[in-house]
């Protein structure tokens, strides 16, 4: 594995991967790699010639009151596991690097931004599609993989390469759980044992919203919102029944609804989503394969 | 010449030039195709193994009290001054194709584009980021030329393939003139002969400010606005001396300095500008060779 940690090597080696015919999957990634993370690079090899992922904290994306300085970055670990996945290029770049002094150039999906976690995190998504459209820039990419754990993320990336035209196909992956149901997030390893038991929560509200008779959107965030509250440790930030595209409340439950929740486990910002298909249906599992858009 | 229409054709062909080996030397424009543009055409061709260009009057950099309707749109004409120049590729969408309905990314580079055209124009600065950026992922170039004409806009573009990091040269080529000194413009086909007479002014005030004694910034801008004012039928817009990176306002003339003029003459808004190189040499002329950044 390749390790760049400027943006000139990095697009030195992408531009020599695309010359030679070859296509590129990409895992743009915040380290602290998990089995979520594997689960995309596993996509990408499946999906292309040659695995890019890059590990890079993106001051940009985080709100001054948030955890930017106590982020995890077990940056040894986190070669380890990829090079074991046979990645061939990891892009890690400085703060310095990626915005040396004078920047100020900022890209924003206008209404998705403000949805969801970007209700929650002002500014949020504008630093993700920033820092997303400069790392598809240097990388080149000719698909990139996400996680649908970040559910409002997928919709504002899409959103953002449909619009700016990017020729990169965005391709979404399921979440990948802990054996108890708990959605991998690289800041479980924050979480106590009574704060991980809490966390469990989000899953299985999750798990029963699905199945719950005489469903309406209404019906689906009442209990949602109960099953949080029936926690005293955690605290609600959102539980939204929405479109999974505009992120806009869903009116009927007629088509694939997103149900997403975050909350507050402790000092824990944690989120977990699932799409529900049509009530006609059964309720939906999480699609087996990860599916393009 | 090939003309796309479509975003998918264009992608197609400039992905069919680019895994060729060959480089693709992009000149995007609003149409109305004169001379300046078609400097552009040759020293992209000078410079490239391909030549694209773009016309597309873009509605996103016109306030709602400009002139979008009434800006010239002469297509055939422009088609074949592209074609005797040997362009082999046209990108020509119509507005529905760039923006379609739910379209909501922006891209704008904060600070820069709140100076000079900027502040005259509100928004201006950041449709023209957003459809640059979208083209450039259309085209897929290897270098793009624009005009020193547009000295705000060249700043600009310029400060979003840094931020960006698109893999693309940005070269700014020099004005070109009419033999009477205008600063050749799309829009001066809308000047009466005597709004024409009156727009000299531009041109002569910049070449007389080039050769003012004991010059400082004010006393450069001072001279500016009085010329101006002796036009009766001008309204100045600004007159700036100005850092031609970062558009702020001089502090001296030991560095080479913008020079920058708006005013309208009539109905119609004029803009031209000189670079003046450090006042220890000769008042600079123009360059003969497009440059690079």
């Amino acid at each position: 594995m390749q390790i760049h940690t400027t943006i000139a090597a990095m697009q030195k080696a992408s531009a020599a991967t695309r010359r030679s015919g070859q296509t590129l999957g990409f895992v743009p990634t915040m380290g602290a790699i998990h089995q979520g993370h594997l689960s995309l690079v596993r996509a990408a090899r499946a999906q292309c010639d040659v695995v890019a992922a890059s590990i890079f904290v993106n001051p940009l994306q985080f709100a001054p009151t948030e955890d930017l300085d106590r982020y995890p970055r077990p940056f040894e670990q986190d070669v380890a596991l990829l090079r074991s996945e046979g990645v061939e290029h990891l892009f890690a770049p400085t703060p310095q690097e990626m915005y040396p002094a004078g920047a100020t150039t900022f890209v924003e999906v206008a209404g998705l931004s403000e949805r969801l976690d970007g209700a929650s995190r002002p500014g949020h998504f504008r630093g993700v599609a920033t820092v997303v459209s400069k790392l598809f820039h240097i990388v080149q990419p000719t698909a990139a993989f996400f996680g649908q754990k970040d559910a409002a993320q997928l919709a504002v990336l899409r959103a953002l390469v449909r619009d700016q035209n990017f020729p990169i196909r965005i391709i979404g992956c399921p979440i990948v759980r802990e054996p108890d149901g708990l959605a991998m997030s690289s800041r479980n390893r924050f979480l106590s044992p009574s704060e991980r038991a809490a966390a469990l929560t989000l899953s299985r509200a999750l798990h029963d919203v699905a199945v719950l008779p005489n469903a309406t959107p209404d019906r689906l965030r009442t209990f949602l919102i109960e099953a949080i509250r029936q926690a005293p440790s955690l605290r609600l930030d959102y539980a939204e029944i929405v479109d999974p595209e505009t992120l806009l409340p869903a009116q009927d439950l007629n088509r694939p609804t997103l149900v997403a929740i975050a909350a507050w486990s402790g000092a824990t910002r944690l989120i977990d989503n699932a799409i529900l298909a049509p009530v006609t249906n059964v309720a939906a599992e999480e699609p087996e394969l990860c599916h393009h858009v």
